[in-house]
């Protein structure tokens, strides 16, 4: 490839609608990951992986809206195949596939996939997905200690959440207390899966005779009396903060619903094992109200939100599906499940300041200031990192201790470490503190003095450099 | 989703070619995977991902023979696309469309690659690619440490391995001393480059007249002339098995080639800034009969072999290529790079024996005898849990104590707890050592004493549990 053969340049883009994720939000990404991960690890959770691609006919088998999202295309071997869109539907086949997997089975799986959507900012046409199942078990334990995972899972993040839960059977009975038509379910759960969006006002107008929203489009109505109407609306108001008081709340509200016990049983029965677990009663509650949109639930459902950034949604969610499996195994197969929004937690922890995150993995960067000391200089790398510490020496271009500095402040190395020939004789390094206020967890009360003794190169004695790093990286 | 509207039933089968990745080769690729990318990290590698579909224009951009296995289609936009067939085109297109990323840029990536390929046995059209590179320097320091950074991961694997590294440019040197014509180096290299699986006589008579191969098939020689051959003969047989003792031999072999002594310079420079970094000289060997099969290298190249597994290969490998990256960058770019066979050294680790992985992270399970006593099951996980030890509580049916432990042997749990209603009642639990004695690492005496030992259940007190299982753990 010398100038002779050179090739035309091409224009140097990612496809439309896709990202690169270049260090800084990688190193936020994968902390969240790795904290959710290491918590479902310590509940028994292991990993799986599938192919991107997959047989058309399988990716379709649910038949649902999702295919006309999936890239399809035919392969070399003249197969239809498409990009998975979902890690639901590579499960859901493996445990069809694979008979003498062990039962429950509890895997999670953290894949790309892809959809082609319509892009928009902040929404891309792949994206990282984070499935949590367990399969082939009806005990309730195992839907328990999801929430109990999800909740110890944002108590890492250190912000204010609530993890709400549900049951599709409690929507179900209370169907059945508004004298509602079974067959319209789907649809009434539709309308109150707005309930956080559009508020109170609204579902009640869209379970009667409709409204115009705001655009002054007609959104029609589904029809119902006046007293369903009441009865849902009763139901939507049900106590949510303490889940003895709502389980109460609901005997009273539906205890005489056929069937309905044993509903709010399996909900009491979940509050017990989360007590059993220890996980603080505040973090959790019953919220009767929560609908969940897919309407492949059948059991126990939950979502979480952050306090103070609800307007990021569910970050994780999910519930149990009992029956989706069936395509391919055949036969209903127990699932309990959930999904980590780990795009969404990453964007609410930025909002609320809670992600430090920066370029640079490494803890320090040994400048080089004189080239005929290079030996030296890795040399001294070599030591910090056989003592923990993430060491980038600069490689660039030695010399400029003010380019270096400006790289090592780009990429958010917290110190840097200068040695010229005079520290070099003496035995001495000097050590910079880069670390920038705002990343601080300290009170800084005098700014002025702060920064002074922070920019102020200290100088150490070679032998001091190690344990004085090793403290402030604590 | 009810019986009614049941769907036919899908075969449940992965694409031909491709695969699924269970939780116990899971556990080891991860292990392998989180081992190198520490060490990389801690010289300050920082993690990026691109989209698995890129323009069709961008993945052919080097127009090479690479272009025939890549899976291409027209996405739903019109546009020609395709998936990605490695790691090193995505960060060439990356480097030259982010042109304020710094300089040097040391980036690492883990990501699938797809390649319409022969699937043979082991061999599949979905893999993962683990690339290492630093861009934009010229510094030797980094080609040696990455060469360093190699070597830190593989010792970490307990195994016998050799890095070997050598040079393009001593390559060319030796072309020169051969009186070779420049433009045949590219084809001399390919043969040079089967030194390790053919041998050296069947290499000379590639250099030469040619040679039938063991199928009876007509490889044709280079038709260099005998005078060339000996002394290419003289260039592969210098010494490899200590760097100085080769850097002399270059010296008095290719003194007098014009350029020579500058070259041989580089690779004496490396061999200093690998013992300045305490890099063992016995790991890191100049061999400079390596070739590296791509033409692509202008500078340093290395691979990594483990010496008790020589039929996987090269393991590790790399080299310096500053001119790939011109096609997006529209000029030449410095970059230097490695890339880790993640499937190889979990094949050659599993050969050896030296990769213990099982299907189960958790530590411990907890069995479940009685299911009046299901929160207190929990309650006592949670506990484990808390206490830093990875802890599953059995999710199926309770009660028999025979199947739950095969659930942990099958899975590999080292543990299990056993508790039924007398022990609950004496505060006291069973637990049961499931290890396998060809996973532990004590010798072993006397098996059967051994065996005995180790399947007799201990019963301990209930606050004797966690610092016995912590112990035992360590």
């Amino acid at each position: 490839m010398s100038g002779k053969d050179k090739k035309k340049r091409v224009k140097p883009q990612a496809l439309k609608g896709f990202r690169d994720i270049l260090p800084e939000e990688m190193n936020a990404r994968e902390k969240i990951i790795a904290t959710v991960r290491q918590v479902f690890e310590s509940y028994g959770f292991n990993p799986i992986a599938s192919p991107a691609l997959e047989y058309k006919e399988i990716l379709c088998g649910y038949g649902d809206e999702a295919s006309k999202q999936i890239y399809t295309f035919t392969d070399p071997d003249d197969k239809e195949v498409g990009l998975r869109f979902d890690l639901t539907v590579p499960v859901s086949r493996i445990v069809a596939q694979y008979r003498d997997l062990p039962r429950p089975f509890k895997r999670y799986q953290i894949q790309s996939v892809w959809r082609y959507d319509k892009p928009d900012p902040g929404r891309f046409r792949e994206f990282i997905q984070f499935d949590i199942d367990t399969i082939g078990t009806k005990s309730l334990m195992a839907d328990s200690e999801i929430l109990a995972a999800m909740n110890d899972s944002l108590s890492k993040f250190g912000v204010k959440f609530r993890i709400r839960y549900s049951s599709r059977k409690i929507l179900s009975s209370m169907i059945k207390f508004a004298g509602i038509d079974e067959d319209l379910t789907k649809d009434v759960l539709r309308v109150i899966d707005k309930l956080d969006k559009q508020g109170l006002e609204n579902v009640k107008l869209e379970l009667g005779q409709g409204r115009t929203d705001d655009s002054g489009d007609k959104i029609p109505g589904l029809d119902l009396n006046p007293d369903q109407i009441a009865k849902i609306e009763q139901y939507l108001l049900l106590p949510n903060s303490e889940r003895k008081e709502t389980i109460f709340a609901l005997r009273a509200l539906l205890g005489d619903v056929e069937g309905a016990e044993s509903n709010i049983a399996e909900l009491e029965q979940i509050d017990q094992f989360l007590r059993a677990m220890k996980v603080p009663d505040e973090n959790i509650v019953i919220d009767p109200s929560i609908a969940r949109g897919l309407d492949y639930y059948t059991g126990p459902i939950y979502e979480a939100i952050l306090l103070d950034a609800p307007r990021f949604g569910s970050v994780m969610g999910g519930g149990r599906y009992d029956k989706l499996i069936e395509i391919f195994a055949g036969q209903p197969t127990l699932v309990v499940g959930a999904s980590i929004g780990v795009d969404r937690i990453l964007s609410a922890l930025q909002f609320l300041g809670k992600m430090k995150s920066r370029a640079a993995v490494a803890d320090v960067l040994v400048t080089v200031m004189d080239k005929n000391r290079l030996t030296d200089y890795l040399k001294l790398a070599g030591e910090l990192r056989a003592a923990g510490i993430k060491t980038e020496v600069f490689l660039g271009k030695e010399g400029s201790i003010g380019k270096q500095l400006k790289y090592a402040d780009k990429q958010g190395h917290p110190f840097a470490i200068i040695i010229g020939e005079d520290e070099f004789n003496a035995g001495e390094v000097g050590l910079k503190d880069l670390r920038k206020i705002e990343d601080m967890d300290e009170e800084i009360t005098d700014r002025d003095e702060w920064l002074k003794a922070r920019v102020g190169q200290q100088t150490l004695k070679r032998t001091a450099l190690i344990p004085t790093l090793l403290n402030l990286l604590k």
